[in-house]
């Protein structure tokens, strides 16, 4: 029996476990893998307070080593399903392991939305990505697409303005969603060029990534560019289903949590980072919020002793 | 005329300056000093996750220069007054220097109030702590004492209790006030011995401390008790005065605000870090919050230049 059991081993997760095991909770970190999304980048990352300048890799190998500084065991696996047949926790793992806790802190942040159109998951890392700053530098001189048209499409398009000859970007609607700062500093970059009402049926070619096919949704025409690269930026889904039961979900499968607690629906399970329906999906505040539940799940774990 | 002004140079302040800069808002910080609580602590920092152990000046130096990195102005002084005669905030400072902006972040801090007795100054980092989950675990098998008998003195005394060897509860009054749950939980800690009727009134050593003297005020007599640590916990002061009026205040001056936004009641104002009324105040949650305002400040200057 683990007094907390943290499920993700992400920037929220690894400060839910460095806080844990410093409140002295017997603790125990349950991860498919480390890092979440700063695993996953290649470009700096220049706005985590400490740091002026430090890549995904170099910071979560600082945050991997100050969490197996502590005292806390850690699993590298994957839940599967939690359920609270009565006053404690019983997590269950894709290998069939079962564990119990008193408290749980999810922290399996969120995977990018994807397109699900024919040809997408074909060409995964043959041309199709979710990241920009992962990936775009790839794409020097190349044309790619920005399927979205929202802060993230925008953002990812400025940034892809610096390597790419010709960056489209492709939004479903009638009108982008970007706010107008996004907006008025892509109108001023030559090479970006947007289009609306864009309904992306399919991304083509051999064995890399040649065109792609979208239809005018205003006039139904079917259209087709020739482009080398495709970036999905319509959302983040955070994998939470293994909670269903023990949370409320937003509409993207977000789970309800208190913004101070980061408490859910039941007692004794937080929601912290990308997971939950927080607005803001920074490292840093995914580190605030990981420390708030753990302090929170401690005060909790420590009165189920003291009933 | 500024996009926002945050006062304040703690671990809450500097974060949101990132983020401001980063933002492209045009931003003054002022602030009396940097570091706030971290400058002051000459033990080590062992849970701001990316440094397993950095001291608070350390830390400092690493926040202070990442936010010199930015496109920010820095001035060094102290606001005494922000008011808000119309749609815009104006400012002044201890100088009479005025600023405007559109929205302002609080970021000021609080003071642990401290117990002005001699040897305390003297003995900050050597013996003499406010914040047991911090610095606590230093005093593995050490005897100390927790000055203070409401919840935050029980609460560390019985977080303490987990390291030390003895843990005293030296509380002024003739009863403590911590409430019941907290005094049964402590009572059951072989280890905590709460005394009532305690005025300290010195702490001694030579280059640590290692006794405190207190004088039982109801037969008068000085006592004194070997220790190595001193915890003082009766209180935190945010001095916030100078926003009076535009904010609702706690019991203990701290400003009302929301816990997702960081929002006070006065639209464009913002409380981050110890000036708040939440719970948690640790380093990164205070740098959570100061993201988390900063970016809503962001969408509320926008909102405003484009209405």
């Amino acid at each position: 029996m683990y007094d907390l059991i943290i499920i993700g081993g992400g920037p929220a997760g690894i400060t839910a476990g460095i806080y844990a095991a410093r409140q002295r909770l017997k603790t125990l970190l349950v991860t498919k893998e480390f890092g979440g999304q700063i695993a996953k980048k290649a470009v700096a990352i220049e706005n985590y307070p400490g740091f002026k300048e430090i890549t995904g890799p170099e910071l979560l190998e600082k945050f991997e080593d100050h969490l197996r500084s502590q005292d806390i065991e850690i699993k590298i696996g994957e839940v599967i399903k939690v359920e609270k047949p009565a006053e404690t926790f019983e997590l269950t793992t894709s290998e069939n392991e079962k564990f119990e806790s008193m408290a749980v802190i999810v922290a399996t942040g969120a995977d990018p939305r994807p397109l699900e159109v024919p040809g997408e998951k074909e060409f995964i890392g043959k041309g199709v990505g979710y990241c920009v700053t992962c990936d775009g530098p790839l794409f020097k001189n190349k044309n790619v697409a920005i399927i979205g048209g929202g802060n993230a499409g925008f953002e990812a398009a400025i940034f892809m303005n610096e390597y790419a000859n010709k960056v489209y970007i492709l939004e479903f609607g009638a009108e982008v969603k970007a706010d107008q700062r996004n907006q008025s500093i892509a109108q001023k970059r030559e090479k970006i060029e947007v289009i609306t009402n864009a309904a992306v049926k399919e991304i083509k070619g051999e064995t890399f990534v040649s065109s792609l096919v979208y239809e005018d949704q205003k006039t139904k025409e079917i259209k087709e560019i020739e482009l080398q690269g495709v970036f999905v930026e319509i959302g983040y889904q955070p994998a939470t289903s293994f909670v269903k039961g023990l949370v409320d979900f937003g509409k993207m499968d977000e789970i309800k949590a208190e913004p101070e607690t980061f408490k859910t629906k039941t007692e004794g399970l937080y929601a912290v980072g990308d997971t939950n329906e927080g607005v803001y999906k920074q490292i840093i505040t995914a580190c605030g919020e990981g420390c708030k539940a753990a302090l929170n799940a401690s005060a909790y774990v420590f009165n189920m002793k003291n009933k």
